[in-house]
């Protein structure tokens, strides 16, 4: 790994098996065609006792509470939306102006609160405990969200959209936020088909702004490629029928 | 308003009545020693309809998705960690360079994870309907927040004091992130007096913060104004003994 990781200008450290809030970052990594290590694409123990060593280093002056972690030379970066801000500032990935770059990180912020919302649907009462023990509250959780917060979020970056009128969020071309929008989306259809199939059809700058960024060519071949994973039951956006 | 406004550099614009996330960048403008329109401090119809108008304006470019929101001249900027970001830029309420800016970023974000943590505890269902609605869930989520989530966190602040030596979170002195510790500790305190007696016993960097950031002389006078509003069963921290 040492080796590998003097190579390369960025190490990612996030869970292995689940796209989770590590996929944000890979997408702006990919998108931006920067080489990287991923300790997720190492096997399953191996990745675990990397990320767990990282996290229990108690010499560490700056250790990250959680997953996703940017290694980047001597900087470790935690918080999705702060690798983001990084990277942003480093490949072109949002604007190079402070009012640019503010608005496409409180975009990002944006959507960092809906997906921890859309997590809490499957998860409302505790992280550590199984969906099946809090299938009653979630159903309750999951209604809300599909009834009130979802078209309420949906709405608002519908809005943004048509607002800066490119196709894009911010400006003329791609962001971070744009990547991030499509993940989410991307994940949305995945764990709510059904209720999606209703939104969408209010929300055509949404579906457009998707296959803008699905479209991009190092995207496609990301997305076809075996480094995405598919979603699943562990991650942030799960389907369970009785939540849809 | 308009004539008041060109006076003063900053106009913040959250709910009257509650500190809720308006607080932390309260505190920031405060130790700052910056002049800012506060719309809160507006008669209470008046506010929530200057920041219904801010919200319903569908020809703002880059509209904010929910309070605080900070003018700063012609820029809008949402989100409170990321009004945060901005105001330590201008104020040296962080670091400079880009690692201590993102490291004081960071931290900031793990505080905003705990914060919404702590409002879900007594609203794991759904914002929009009333504690009453959804009691039995919140006790289930509050023993999950004060048995786990609360020592995990606060360890990890504990650690971050301990590592870096100073008193402070950041290098040598305060920046906003020892402000918004401060007031998660204060609102902690206010909502689950008993489980923070028994933690803090294990926290006493915390502990030495939070008097460090309260003898401050502009936030002791803050503190003690009819400016800081109370704590109350309307905002993020509520006190419900049957959740402590």
């Amino acid at each position: 790994l040492a080796q590998e990781e003097r190579k390369m200008p960025y190490t990612l450290y996030y869970w292995p098996s689940i796209q989770g809030r590590g996929e944000f970052v890979r997408l702006a990594l990919e998108d931006a065609g920067v080489d990287y290590v991923d300790i997720a694409k190492r096997n399953e123990d191996a990745a675990i006792n990397t990320i767990v060593r990282l996290l229990d280093n108690k010499k560490q002056i700056t250790p990250p509470f959680a997953p996703p972690v940017l290694k980047a030379g001597k900087l470790l970066i935690g918080q999705t939306a702060n690798i983001l801000l990084f990277l942003g500032a480093r490949h072109r990935l949002a604007p190079a102006t402070e009012s640019g770059r503010l608005w496409t990180h409180q975009l990002q912020l944006t959507l960092a609160d809906l997906v921890t919302e859309v997590h809490d649907s499957h998860h409302p009462i505790a992280a550590n405990l199984n969906y099946e023990q809090q299938k009653a509250p979630a159903r309750r959780r999951a209604a809300d969200l599909v009834e009130t917060r979802l078209p309420k979020f949906l709405d608002y970056f519908e809005q943004v959209l048509h607002a800066n009128g490119s196709g894009w969020l911010v400006g003329k071309s791609r962001s971070y936020a744009d990547l991030s929008l499509f993940q989410v989306l991307a994940g949305l259809r995945y764990a709510f088909p059904k209720n999606m199939r209703r939104l969408e059809k209010k929300h055509s700058g949404l579906v457009a702004l998707y296959d803008r960024v699905a479209a991009r060519p190092r995207l496609t071949r990301y997305l076809a490629s075996p480094r995405r994973l598919a979603f699943n039951e562990q991650g942030i956006f799960r389907h369970y029928k009785e939540l849809d």
